[in-house]
């Protein structure tokens, strides 16, 4: 089933190198359950990390325009980006502060992007961005005009170079901690949705929809 | 009370720039309610783009070696990097898909990272990080020993260059969709924590701590 993957020099993790994932299929079911990446690329130098949603088809990522803005400027033929998805799972209180860690789940993709210029490619990327975020919205929302496609950018960036990083489980102290006399233990995170808050100006007989009542990541 | 801040033309935003907010004081509210970042640094003009956990003392921010690794091989004098922090607060269901968008607040710090080289400075970067994640938890654990500060290596970033970016309240959508029949509405989303799970090797008499029973990030 999982599509054998060899890291590269640049995705190898060398610190806590236990905790490397390097196959395929775990690093897509991170990616599909988050939907926040935050998207590193340079300019003159500088380093800039910018917050924004992403979709996945395959083995590419999509994602949004306006964070691109910076880097659209830059060549067109494609810029070195870094995304990064991470989703947090726990506090892990360990009896030492040196043993203190964080539960999580991240995928690091380093590739070029490239813009997604075709109309027909682009609403298909605005497609999969929404269905991605909360499915079953695309339809039932009024579609993209010709306008509006042409103020969005979307970037392509290929899942050829990554790794993940997975952290679970309990906590790890040295053998000789484990008699100092504090609590340990994993204080769970998780992300919650709440009840959805109608618009004020909807048209009568609108129910909120069962993807926005019952909205959950975890597949 | 706030600090007045002129953004440099890297910090200005250009793009929904009724989004920014550059106080000062305002993005603090940020960075304290938060304690994970994403930290970019460039290596060979790839960018790289790691989570990792922070903590403020005024007006620099410190954060934690592991994610390091890879700049510390960098010059010691000071590597470029961004700091971005994001806290999302819900998604925005527009009626149209151009106006779909998200409630988030985000803090983007650019500047120069360097080592914190001191013992004694090193050791108060530490309990910053720990009291910033989780307040109390510092002087109920086993305090570091030589060989674990050695091991551990913690980075200096000066809050000068910043900008914060703000998405709150309903959808806006434009005037004509507002008669499309269809749902609109926020979901509200939050990092909620759960039950903690105790350790499995407890010495006996140990509680769950009111800081990990109780655990919340809204100040």
């Amino acid at each position: 089933m999982s599509q054998p993957y060899t890291p590269t020099p640049r995705t190898r993790l060398v610190r806590e190198a236990d905790r490397a994932v390097y196959d395929r299929e775990a690093a897509y079911r991170i990616l599909d359950e988050g939907f926040l990446c935050h998207v590193g690329f340079v300019l003159d130098g500088q380093p800039f990390v910018i917050p924004t949603s992403y979709g996945r088809k395959g083995d590419s990522l999509f994602i949004h325009g306006s964070a691109a803005s910076r880097m659209l400027r830059q060549a067109k033929e494609g810029v070195p980006v870094c995304i990064t998805v991470t989703l947090l799972d726990g506090l892990v209180l360990a009896r030492s502060i040196f043993n203190h860690s964080m539960n999580y789940r991240s995928v690091v993709v380093l590739g070029k992007a490239t813009l997604v210029d075709d109309p027909a490619e682009k609403i298909e990327a605005l497609r999969l961005l929404s269905e991605h975020i909360i499915p079953g919205r695309w339809a039932d929302s009024r579609q993209p005009n010709e306008r509006e496609l042409k103020a969005t950018s979307i970037l392509r960036v290929p899942i050829k170079e990554f790794s993940a990083k997975v952290r679970k489980g309990p906590v790890v102290d040295d053998e000789e901690d484990y008699s100092f006399p504090t609590w340990a233990g994993v204080v769970p995170l998780e992300v919650v949705a709440g009840e959805p808050v109608d618009d004020a100006r909807l048209v009568p007989g609108q129910d909120v929809p069962a993807y926005a009542k019952r909205y959950v990541r975890k597949r």
